[in-house]
Parts: C-alpha cells; structure tokens; sequence
C-alpha cells in the first residue's frame, strides 16, 4: 500500500497534466495505492471535477491544500521562502509519516533543494543524484548523475553507483547489476583524474565493475566488458549527454518525413526512446522517495513516474540504500 | 596547389581504402593538387595497380616508401621507436618543406604524438585540439576538443575556441563565426568551475560569444542565445559526445528496420548524418595540416578528408591560426 504525494502545480502542462495523469495511474494500480494531489484545492477540484466525472477512483485520492506554488524560473533557494508551496507541503507529507513518495514535474533545482530540506540525506552523502532510464539497443540502463552534482570527486563516482546498484535492483529487477564508468576509451588508464582515480576504487567496491564504457555504447547498451545495468558519470557530463539523446531522436523523426517516411510508423518503431514511458527520474540519496519528472510531461509520463514512486515504496529501495550506505561506510571504517 | 601526403597504411582497411579514396580523391579535385601515398611502396604498388588501371590521375600521385608501420595497438610513445614509420615519414615531409599536408586513418593518439613531434605547436598552446563536425539540423557545427584534452584549463577552452573559429572561418567558410560553450544551462551561473570561468574569459575575448549551449543544442544547431557555428568543451565531454553520436543512428535505424521500413529510404534521409560526408577531424594547434580520420574510413571518407587538406592548405588555414593566436597573446601581454 502506497500513499503518493503529487505535485498538482508542478510542470509545464500543470494542473491538466498532473490531474489527468494521477488518474490514469488510478486505473492502472491496484486498488491498495492512493494518491494525494497537492496544490490550490480549487483549482484541482476544477481539474478533477471536468476530467474525472463520476470516477470510482476518486475516493483513492485526496486534495492537500497548498497555496503557494514554485515557479520554473525560481531560484532552487526560493523553497525556503515558500514553505507553503506544493513542492514543500507535498515533501513533508513524507517526513511527517503522512505520504510514502513525492512527484513532481516542476522546478528541478527546487525539488532537488526541498528535498534535502525535508526528508535529509542518508548519512554520509553529501549531495544526492538524478538517476536516469536511457533506453538502449538491448535492455535500459541506469545513468547516475545526469545532473545534480558537478565537479565530482571520485568517491562521489562511487556512491552514485552504489545507489544506482540499489535502483537497478528494486526498480529494473536486475540480480546483481553491472556497473560500468564513462570514459574516453575501455582501458582503465583511459580518461580523466577523477576517472582513473574512481576507477581504482570501484575495481575495490565489492560491486560488479565491468570497467570503463564510452559514448558509443550508451546507445548499444552493452561494452567491451559486458552488458550494462548501471552507467556512473559526473552530473556534467551526464546532463549534456542526456539532453543530447532527448534531442536526437527528433531530429532523425525530422529528417525521416521531410524524406517523405510516414510519421506514424516512425514513431512507433522509435517508440522505445521515448522519455514518456521510463517515468521519471528519482533522486537518489536522500531519505524517502522524490522523483523528478520532465518539465514538460505529458499525463502518460506523470502516469509512469507515480508508477516507478509505487514501484520503489514497494521495494522499498529507501530502506536499501541506507542499508547499502551503511555497510560501504563501516568496511571503509574497518579498512581505516 | 597542394601537396597531400596519406598515410597509406593507417586505418582498419588499409591500404585498400587510402589508396582508393586518394585516386576518387583526385579524379575530383583540381589537377594542380596531388597526393603522395606514404607506406611501403610494393604494397602500395600493388593495390595502385589493381584499382586504377591506366587511370590518368596516376601521374599526380607519388610513393613515398615507409617500411614500419603504427599499429591501431601501439601507445602514442611508439612514434619515438619507429621514426621510419608511415606515420612519421609522411608528417616530416611536411617539415621538409616537400608536402604540405597529412592525413592519416591510422591510431588517433599515435597521430597527435607524432604531430606535435615533427610539425611542433603554435607559440603559447600546450596541447593540440580535436575539431570534429557535428552535422545537425541547421547547418553543421565544429565541435573541440573531441578528445586529444581531458582536464582542460579554462585558457585552454578559450584557445579551443580561436582554433575553431579559424576552422569555421577557412574550411566551412563562415564569416564571423558564432562560438558557444557547452553546459548544463544557458545562464552564465550554470555548469562546472571551468566552464563558469571560461564563460567569463570568452566574453571578453573579441570573439562573437554567443554564451552557453546544452546537450540538446547540438543536435538542433541552434540555441537560446543564436545559431552555433563553433561549440567548446573539455575533450572528455567531447569524446563521449562524439562517440555518443555516432552510435545513436545505427541503434535508430535497427529499430527502424525491424518495424519493416525500408533500409535504403532510410540510409537516404539520415545521409547528413554520416560521418563519412563530413572527411576526418583536424588536429588543430601544430604548425601544418593534419587530418585524423576514423579508423574504419571507407574510401569516401578518405576522399573527403583529402578535400578537407586541400581546402586547409588552400585558404591558409595555419598561418591564419597563427595569426590569431599571436594576436590574442599580445593582447594579454599589453593587459598584464
């Protein structure tokens, strides 16, 4: 049984997008899981009203009132000034035992800020990280950090596998995934400092380190070394290379109908690259569930993220993370 | 009129494929301009032999014999121990005075050594840069360094950016050239420490700078801030760009033909995506021409590096960035 807490406000499309997405996820989930969509309570009254009719599913949802909301342009400090935005009220739900997971399609700086705010990081983290589904040519792989985190140290390289090691697991369903590091070339005297230094220690992690993997075999899913499950990067990197992708696929689509191919048929070949249907990314690291949707999300990729919040409560990946933390930390202190 | 010496025995299909891209090479290119095919010369003969018949172009191509060869396995450092090798007869004609180019399918990182080993670097660079052509939905975008840098200075992305403009100036003939550095946000406060420093030195280096770009723009050639003419990054990102790219349209297409759309139409509409139209990767920075192709070039993509020295040599390209680089040290010397 899951209690998610949804952003009403949050997103390029909101309210429209998110109502009708919860409700979509409704239908879908079992009848143990309920959804509580945080906003202006009239204005997702409105939306729930013109959207849901007569709806059976709406007894699984609640309206938790939440006045003030963040803007995409806000500063990801602004949370602290908005402690009644939806983003906020939404996030303490969790830390207040209310809510069990949080989605949102807005602010991604302010999420990942409130987030810290409200629900802390485990231990010995200092900063969490985004983790992203890349489709492949052969099964999804994990990319941790798209984004959070720049300028990232070695040991931070680690601990983003070892929390991508715990999704691949508890959302993917991969026994024992393999983890593979980003560089310019498979040898491990291939890339840059940070690189070669976490190279080293990964080699060490007790985890399945494949080795390194480069650009091309993003895309292929699989390296020199083996098939992937979980791909470690600097968030820089790991943005760039994300929003390249996202942008890639339409520009092939583009090219293919000006060349007078049917755009139907197009799309649904292609359709396995779409964003729409990995739902969501989850901030890793910090001590509950948030999970950070596109700006500009559709109700079927709303849909998908409050799948994958049910997916990792019921998991309960948070509580795997911590433990897996935990453990890293002590044999790093027997080691000391 | 140019003199173009090819390593004819670097790349997975040599010397096949250099010594037939050197005879497309010259049944298109301007009867002044010829080729002298480096490597050893019963080899060479061989295959001249079997390709070209009584062809007319023979007369415009020398041999020039080379009895070691750099294998696709040796260190950069194997250059130094074979002295005789394709690689570095071919770039010490340049020196010589007797050619005035080179291009080379062979090892990337043997080619970058042996470069800077016989051509030497402009006054005040340390390293040479990589300048790869993007092909995107606008016009196509030279993108450095792709990969001779990693760990790369803030100066160091700045000089990247007058190689580049020099590039974009003399081979795709732009005039003006617009630079953008890429990032994780358009806002000057996005991106790592490098690139937050480099976006400060970029906008006060006479250059037309647009700002940042993201991931996303490269596909588009365009971003928020104006259309790209030059992109700059650290080699690392670059790399895992570049390769990225490469790898993304074949995944495409698969899954194209598997849903039973034809191949051909297919090939035919995502042409300007191919690497092979846009003819090798400038080393830019070392006193002279030379051209790193990819190591399974075809004879199509020989060919159109070749035009790519000839046009380098043509326009003057190295004394242009000499120039530039000259101009923009006295620059910072009167500043200091």
């Amino acid at each position: 049984m899951a209690r998610i807490a949804l952003d009403a406000m949050g997103g390029d499309h909101a309210p429209q997008a998110p109502v009708a997405g919860a409700l979509d996820a409704l239908a879908e989930l079992d009848a143990a899981h309920s959804i509580q969509l945080v906003g202006r309570r009239a204005v997702i009254e409105e939306h729930l009203a013109s959207l849901a009719g007569s709806s059976s599913h709406l007894r699984r949802v609640d309206i938790v009132d939440a006045p003030d909301v963040i803007e995409m342009t806000d500063k990801p400090t602004a949370v602290r000034g908005k402690p009644n935005s939806s983003m906020m009220v939404g996030l303490r739900l969790q830390s207040d035992g209310r809510s069990d997971a949080f989605v949102s399609a807005g602010n991604t700086g302010a999420q990942m800020a409130a987030s810290m705010l409200a629900l802390r990081l485990h231990a010995g983290l200092k900063r969490p990280a985004i983790a992203t589904i890349f489709p492949t040519a052969k099964r999804s792989v994990v990319v941790l950090d798209s984004g959070a985190n720049v300028d990232c140290s070695a040991d931070e390289l680690v601990q983003f596998a070892r929390l991508g090691v715990v999704y691949a697991e508890d959302i993917l369903g991969r026994r024992n995934p393999a983890v593979a590091l980003l560089s310019i070339g498979e040898e491990p005297e291939k890339g840059n400092m940070v690189t070669k230094e976490a190279h080293a220690l990964l080699a060490e992690s007790g985890m399945r380190f494949l080795g390194n993997c480069e650009g091309r075999d993003l895309p292929a899913g699989t390296c020199h070394h083996g098939d992937l499950d979980v791909v470690v990067c600097d968030g820089f990197v790991g943005n760039v290379v994300l929003k390249f992708y996202e942008a890639v696929a339409p520009l092939m689509i583009r090219l293919l109908v000006k060349e007078g191919m049917p755009e139907e048929s197009i799309r649904k070949a292609l359709r396995s690259l779409d964003y729409s249907e990995h739902g969501g990314a989850p901030l890793l690291g910090v001590k509950g569930v948030s999970i950070i949707c596109h700006g500009r999300s559709s109700p079927a990729a709303i849909k998908n993220a409050l799948k994958v919040a049910v997916q990792a409560v019921d998991s309960r990946m948070n509580d795997h993370i911590g433990r897996r933390l935990g453990a890293a930390a002590e044999v790093l202190g027997e080691k000391t």
